[in-house]
């Protein structure tokens, strides 16, 4: 099932369909000229790890080449799929073995939210770059311990947003960059989801809180790249209303504004109970742009009604391509010495922008 | 021009094209059924009272009986093509003869915002009743005192709010009143546009305020419609970005959050620097809902993703079909002696919360 769906990517890619919104190819790597790709390790064998894997098949500089997990069977067949030898394959325990493995250049970190930070420092301390999902972590504190800990061991330290390496995301910033939209006035977003009871995510201590780290932080990120500025004020409500027990730990609805130096202001929404088919709109003196479905995988639509245009974009690129170019462009960094487009201090910045949101909700984070 | 465009509205009407989304027409009335119509006379003659005369055309239960202007010429003009007699032409000087008007059973309050309190409490010192424009004033004091003379001269007083009469927007209301979107969490809407300067909206004294006053109130006045609630928590921000003169006086842009009792919470954006092609979006446990352009005059269009349904419903309807709708609820209910469905209270709540936004914003109302 998974072989016949990489196969059809495979097949898309060949046809040069999805030639518009291909990510950016590097230029050919120095590593790559010595035949050696960016081999990761995958710590947290999830639904979106699964993604990522299967992202960095479709790539011509990226492969896997360990696993981490607490779960050996399911370790053992994923290997099989990956070619992972049996040797690569870590436990939370013999996890800081992966020092002695040359195999590994870099980890891959898709564990609950609370562990971002553990394994990225271990990571870092065995010599391995990092490329941790979002949110970064769970407190500023630990955002600041993941970005000290991988300078002092001289690796690079990438959040996977994936709205950095994504083609319509990517578009929407240039035209405000170009001035298509002339002064840009404000900014909304959404994103949500109706949660199911029993989800990690619902655990405080493993989420760090509710929808806003999970969901919300593509919201704020975006509004932060489309802007290209770090909010000066935050104001923010959170509410629960389904008393279903689905909510006793984390809050189910955070709403916030922020006000950015220039006067740009942004109002954005994220939920754990409701739907919100994800988008983001940008308001201009010029006219107005919109993105549907801008954090999902795929079906990712740009729509915008300019002076100078009126555009109608869908994207055809379809899920894993996210993953593939973010892991391109990690494995581009780490070959070549580069710094990425989505360091540890955007992490960061994040982390403390949602730090104001919950103090400003009066949540205790 | 104007009689050109109104034989093609009634064309529309003849053909029934509109019918799906025509105002339910109300019973025969009382006093239509003794032959007499619900005469206005129409205070301001500006832009949207030329909307809404040609609305009361389509109506079968109202008629325009007089006109109020500082210009005669123009009063002159307009008399002529509603058949309005020199006699119920008035001015602002000697407006309150009015009252010796057997003609004129209500009046159409369609001055500059500063200007409604006034007009309306001498309309109804002249015992008319008075249909007003949104917003109802620009004090919580005036709309106060407009609500209290109403009342004390036994007149109805309705705040002319399309949404409350428009099809689409009732739609939206009903499904959710019907569950079809499950619980309702949260709410955005955004209405504004890219103001020439020169216009009285950037008058301070004229229009109390910035956009939130003139085209941000359709969306708080949106939100409270769409949840049925009254914001218990207001959060705000303002600013002006553009320094080219036109915001000496008035704010560019406000964006601003409310919790509501039942923790629903809406986000919303209003400006006068930018298109917003406004609309408002609700998101519920069981899908969401949008409606476009749900401010405008024409062109409003519904979109779900529901459990039980995907909708796409553009409504057909055309200016003026809102101002008919607006003037045929208000003349039923002088002529059955009921209450409008939008009354002073209605008016007087928006006020409430604009002048919560504006402080919490730091802006003197």
């Amino acid at each position: 099932m998974m072989t016949l769906t990489r196969r059809e990517f495979g097949r898309l890619g060949a046809l040069g369909i999805a030639a518009r919104f291909a990510p950016v190819v590097q230029a050919q790597d120095a590593t790559q000229r010595n035949g050696r790709k960016t081999g990761y390790a995958i710590i947290g064998l999830g639904r979106i790890a699964d993604e990522f894997m299967r992202g960095v098949q479709l790539t011509t500089n990226s492969s896997i080449t360990g696993l981490v997990s607490g779960h050996r069977d399911k370790a053992d067949r994923i290997a099989a799929q990956y070619g992972v030898p049996a040797g690569s394959i870590y436990n939370y325990d013999n996890f800081d073995e992966i020092v002695h493995n040359p195999a590994i250049d870099a980890v891959y970190v898709a564990l609950p939210n609370s562990m971002h930070a553990e394994y990225t420092i271990r990571a870092a301390r065995a010599g391995k770059h990092v490329l941790c999902e979002k949110p970064m972590c769970t407190s500023v504190d630990d955002a600041d311990a993941m970005i000290d800990e991988c300078k002092k061991a001289n690796v690079k330290l990438m959040i996977a947003y994936r709205g950095y390496y994504e083609p319509t995301n990517l578009r929407a910033v240039q035209l405000i960059r170009d001035g298509a939209l002339g002064q840009v006035q404000a900014i909304q977003s959404a994103l949500g989801f109706n949660i199911a009871a029993g989800e990690w995510r619902l655990n405080k201590k493993l989420a760090g809180g509710g929808p806003l780290y999970d969901v919300g932080i593509y919201c704020l990120n975006a509004c932060r790249c489309l802007t290209g500025e770090e909010p000066s004020q935050i104001a923010a409500f959170a509410s629960t209303i389904d008393r279903d027990g689905r909510f006793d730990e984390v809050e189910e609805n955070v709403t916030w504004n922020m006000k950015f130096p220039s006067g740009i202001m942004a109002s954005c929404a994220t939920s754990y109970g409701a739907d919100t088919a994800g988008y983001f709109k940008v308001y201009g003196s010029k006219g107005w742009l919109q993105v549907d479905q801008a954090f999902a995988r795929e079906g990712l639509h740009l729509r915008a009604e300019l002076q100078s245009a009126r555009l109608d974009e869908p994207n055809p690129a379809r899920d894993p391509s996210h993953f593939q170019a973010e892991a391109e462009h990690f494995s581009h960094c780490v070959q070549n010495g580069l710094e990425p487009k989505s360091p540890g201090e955007e992490g960061l910045r994040d982390m403390q922008c949602i730090d104001q949101i919950y103090r400003s909700a009066g949540i205790a984070s």
